[in-house]
């Protein structure tokens, strides 16, 4: 009988969906959008009708194996959303619990970015790898850490934060209420945020002074740096030379074999990873200079987060075999 | 019958053995300077000739179930001891390998400050905490951290030094080669120098200007400081700021129970904890604040390196059973 997990990705704007496969396929995808809804309960009510729609479709016999959730500030001890700045529902909403009224399943819950992690183990380039951390960089930094083969969850359910390491004192607001935190710097937002401090100090003769603040991005910085503009390219050094430290500070720490990268801004590819390699090996303890690799995400960008999602189910499901 | 494991911390200038039994008793310790064999095979050929002398004395019938190391640079998954800058041996010396020309057992090697981990977990005060960080403060920083109940020694078996994360761009010189490590701020030698540094801008009517750099240490700082003694207290601050941003820091990324402090200079007490706690609640991401303790050793002091490293064995005959 075919096996399926259900994988969940729960964003601020979009939440998606899909049935995946044992062999990572991505079967009645869909997308619908997670903010009209006030509370919790009716989020999940249209949640799970659209869920039981799908299911429909799915060629007998199957059998549906597990839920896996990404979310922000997802706990995974508690199954529980916690503070999430970028969801309406306010304080801890205990999102697993609310799910099992509607299926007797394994529910597995966690951040969007440890369940990246995950996927990159079961489905991507850290099948062989047992000591790695994913980076995901879009509109925040997120982290997922693996240690010995399994994620670090840590005493709370929190772990891998690394988006809100401090790395500049008194530095920029973060959604999170601190500031400094690396994903001010080191994020689509932070890369526009560095060039707009650069260009207050010199404009050095860059085209991007023609845009506002409200029409600039990560992708039009990106296109400018590609075609040699030095206030773009500049943008990417800075955010480089962040990124290269916190990364050199998580080598002694964890001792990884490799950073994956995953998400908008990783899309940059080598305009960023390079010079992030760069600052990286000047700041690492020399017992571990040139031991690190910085790779790109194998996971397809379309669908990585319901898979990482789904791989919370998989993974578990081969750890107890 | 009797089982022990022998435990050996090898410092830059004692090497600390002794017979540990299933209750953390340590039997017939020795301290032996480390430093007067040229090489790593006449040193060891020393250590083994006090092993055998002592285990004569010892009651029987007894079994020895293993030998326990803990040295500087040790590097747990090869048994080596690599580019180690307090040791006379260069290179990378393959320890365990050389020891068992003399012992046919299970021999363990790791870093110092990863075996006062362990010995925390089995002697003190970490049995049922599953997340924390072991924290040696003394001529440097070390670090152990544990995950789920496990070490981390990561890819490569070097994990967990903290003391090598970068607080200072173009900061003090480290022995390591880097400049701006953790462990030039924080440790003995960390606060004389950043005493030093505050004295050079304003001495604050103190009685230790009466003293050369020659003669002042940590222990002369931490009794004016208990006198109140304005330029002490101001080091000891300042020491806690830069740890305190540190700690939090690794709270986002491993999300510990607790850190256990232990060595020399965490002999302080208060005096460094309490304004480290505040200046670590201070730094900390909302999400994790008045969550993770400070907590000083329950180690003794004596004993706890030996201990530590004996616990490499025990803790593996626990993991096996």
């Amino acid at each position: 009988m075919k096996e399926y997990v259900i994988g969940i990705d729960i964003g601020g704007t979009f939440t998606k969906t899909g049935f995946v496969d044992r062999n990572g396929e991505i079967h009645l995808e869909n997308s619908s959008p997670t903010d009209p809804y006030e509370t919790v309960e009716e989020y999940i009510e249209n949640l799970v009708s659209i869920l039981k729609k799908a299911e429909k479709k799915l060629e007998k016999p199957y059998q549906i194996v597990g839920i896996g959730i990404g979310a922000p500030n997802g706990n995974y001890h508690k199954g529980t959303i916690e503070l999430a700045s970028n969801l309406k529902w306010k304080g801890i909403v205990p999102f697993t619990d609310l799910m099992k009224e509607y299926y007797e399943l394994p529910i597995i819950l966690t951040n969007d970015a440890n369940a990246a992690a995950l996927g990159e183990k079961v489905y991507g380039g850290a099948k062989n790898i047992n000591n790695y951390v994913m980076i995901t960089l879009g509109t925040g930094l997120g982290s997922g850490i693996v240690v010995n083969g399994n994620l670090v969850y840590g005493h709370d359910g929190f772990a891998g934060e690394l988006g809100h390491v401090n790395v500049e004192e008194n530095g920029r607001l973060c959604g999170c209420g601190n500031h400094g935190c690396l994903e001010t710097y080191v994020s689509a937002p932070g890369i526009k945020r560095t060039l707009f401090e650069l260009m207050s100090n010199d404009t050095m003769g860059s085209d991007l002074v023609n845009y506002t603040y409200e029409e600039m991005d990560a992708e039009v910085i990106y296109e400018a740096a590609k075609n040699g503009d030095p206030l773009a390219l500049s943008s990417f050094e800075h955010t480089a030379k962040i990124l290269g430290r916190v990364l050199a500070d998580t080598i002694v720490t964890l001792s990884p074999k490799a950073f994956f990268f995953f998400g908008g801004l990783s899309k940059s590819g080598d305009l960023l990873l390079k010079p992030t390699k760069k600052w990286m090996e000047h700041y690492s303890m020399p017992l571990f200079k040139n031991k690190v690799e910085l790779l790109p995400s194998e996971l397809k960008n379309r669908n990585a987060a319901v898979l990482g999602a789904s791989a919370l189910i998989w993974n578990e499901i081969d750890t107890l075999k």
